[in-house]
């Protein structure tokens, strides 16, 4: 199967099971709790606790499913948090949470969800001791996401983040889930010690090399094709690696700090190219990702091992 | 020992434990989450945890003591959010979380805290079976926390809550988490299934107990002992069991939302008792008790059996 195939197969195996476990929400709390959960999304990180599961124990993750949803739940209840932190009105086409709710609810509604991610760990069909594990790393790995976002909203205030700064939040906030989702994936499949450490290696590695492509696609796709504002990182001051970068070449990025024109992007977008930033940092996810590859080395050939191997591409390739 | 003399012990070693595990915080979001939690408080959870685990298998809460943690660390994430949602300034003496850090750090505080209560109980000197079925059971208490905050704050709009409404909101916001503390003591101490629920049962009704017995002092005890303001339920048209009591004896409290002196809240006083209404609100926290305390006749005979009694009685005597 091709990855692009894979992919949707289990969105659409995501989106049932949630229908299944969630679709009649009983109260209004919950139905707040629903509303992002609902609205889409790549569905990413079950895909990557399947493909982890079934590189180690070829068909586990066919009775695992339900857990892998855990590692979405997490993900949606960081979103809503995070949407209330920024004041962000809206996300995948939606308006967000605490738009419809306000804030109260969606505190709670965050906080249900982050109780379910827990609940489904628990339901899993997995002997006990690997469940316990994967409880602790996924209660390690939401104290680590708060740290990341903690110093995400810290760096706004700063101008002299570094690059070292700047990868290890994004560790924090976005790629240690995906070490998580495949961990996790690979515990309850009954992994071995060094097949669970070199896929927690590979979901951080591409994790960080997803925000990266992430910071890339804010800067060069234009908003038809990204669905969000061009530049945006830009203009509200950022510290990301793009930023980073453009002050190591000495480019003073703060006269963009406002509203751009399509041409002054343009503009902007031959400078960091002609200077070398955006090469620079495209092979710094280019460089994540061949890492994450290498270290997968000791799993034994398998389909999946392949499409780990097309989807830690995927993460830096995609244009949207 | 007598109670008292137990609760005090208990606080200090929950206060030693807290110092060793969180004492030296390595970030500013680690602050924020230990403000509240180093702030005091009575330390009943984990005292219930205690008592319920010594009382299905004695001397067991020695090496379980850290778990116990876990439900004082659950309630401390909660008072972090409900705080934000009231937007209340002050709790324990000390300015609130959010009054602080700001509100984005102190819904992040309370996010650590959540996952710290899991982390905790992975942690337990306990086979794995119960320590599964422990995390499940604090999933699904936080997720019941989480609804009868939203009924909490849902009542709020409204003037006819009816008393099974309230208690059923009041099981949830407060009762469950003792009922959780209880069965979390005796599944980890190897309870058998019958006195599991025997503790869930006598847990959630004095935790019950403990609410209503909170409404009668935030009326009848004066600030100088209370350290609150005295009658702001009242005040704040909350729809407490006085308030649906007095509806029920046609006696209209809305004249009574608003700044009242000294004499006025005497006077009202006076009218409630004259009426029945405080009395009857007692006899509803003297019945849980009471049920709370013929549930665990299965209990064998023990020092902690006694305290468990002593415990729930002194839920509905003390004075703030």
């Amino acid at each position: 199967m091709d990855l692009e195939t894979y992919l949707k197969k289990t969105a659409a195996e995501v989106n049932d099971l949630l229908r299944d476990l969630y679709g009649d929400p009983a109260t209004e709390l919950s139905k707040a709790a629903n509303h992002l959960l609902f609205a889409g999304g790549k569905r990413l990180r079950p895909a990557l606790f399947k493909l982890a599961a079934d590189s180690v124990r070829p068909g586990s993750s066919s009775t695992l499913m339900s857990e892998g949803l855990s590692l979405e739940v997490t993900h949606n209840f960081t979103l809503i948090h995070d949407d209330i932190m920024d004041k962000d009105e809206y996300r995948r086409g939606q308006k967000t949470v605490h738009t419809i709710w306000g804030e109260p609810a969606a505190i709670l509604a965050g906080d249900v969800l982050y109780a379910r991610a827990f609940s489904l760990i628990c339901k899993a069909d997995a002997p006990d001791a690997p469940k316990v594990k994967a409880t602790a790393m996924l209660a390690h790995t939401c104290e680590e996401i708060c740290e990341g976002q903690q110093q995400d909203m810290s760096f706004e205030k700063r101008e002299d983040v570094s690059r070292e700064e700047y990868l290890g939040m994004v560790k924090k906030k976005t790629g240690i889930l995906y070490g998580a989702a495949a961990v996790i994936g690979a515990l309850l499949a009954g992994g071995e010690e060094k097949e669970i450490e070199a896929l927690y290696q590979y979901g951080c590695n591409i994790g960080i090399a997803f925000q990266i492509q992430d910071d890339l696609i804010d800067l060069l796709a234009p908003s038809s094709r990204s669905g969000k504002d061009q530049a945006s990182d830009i203009r509200e001051g950022k510290q990301t690696l793009i930023a980073i970068q453009a002050r190591n070449q000495g480019i003073d990025l703060k006269p963009y700090r406002r509203s751009l024109s399509s041409d002054e992007i343009a503009g902007l977008i031959s400078l960091l190219t002609s200077k070398g930033v955006i090469g620079a940092v495209q092979k710094e996810a280019d460089d994540m990702i061949d890492a994450a590859i290498k270290g997968l080395c000791i799993l034994s050939e398998s389909e999946e091992k392949r499409m780990l191997s097309d989807l830690a591409w995927y993460f830096v390739r995609r244009e949207y």
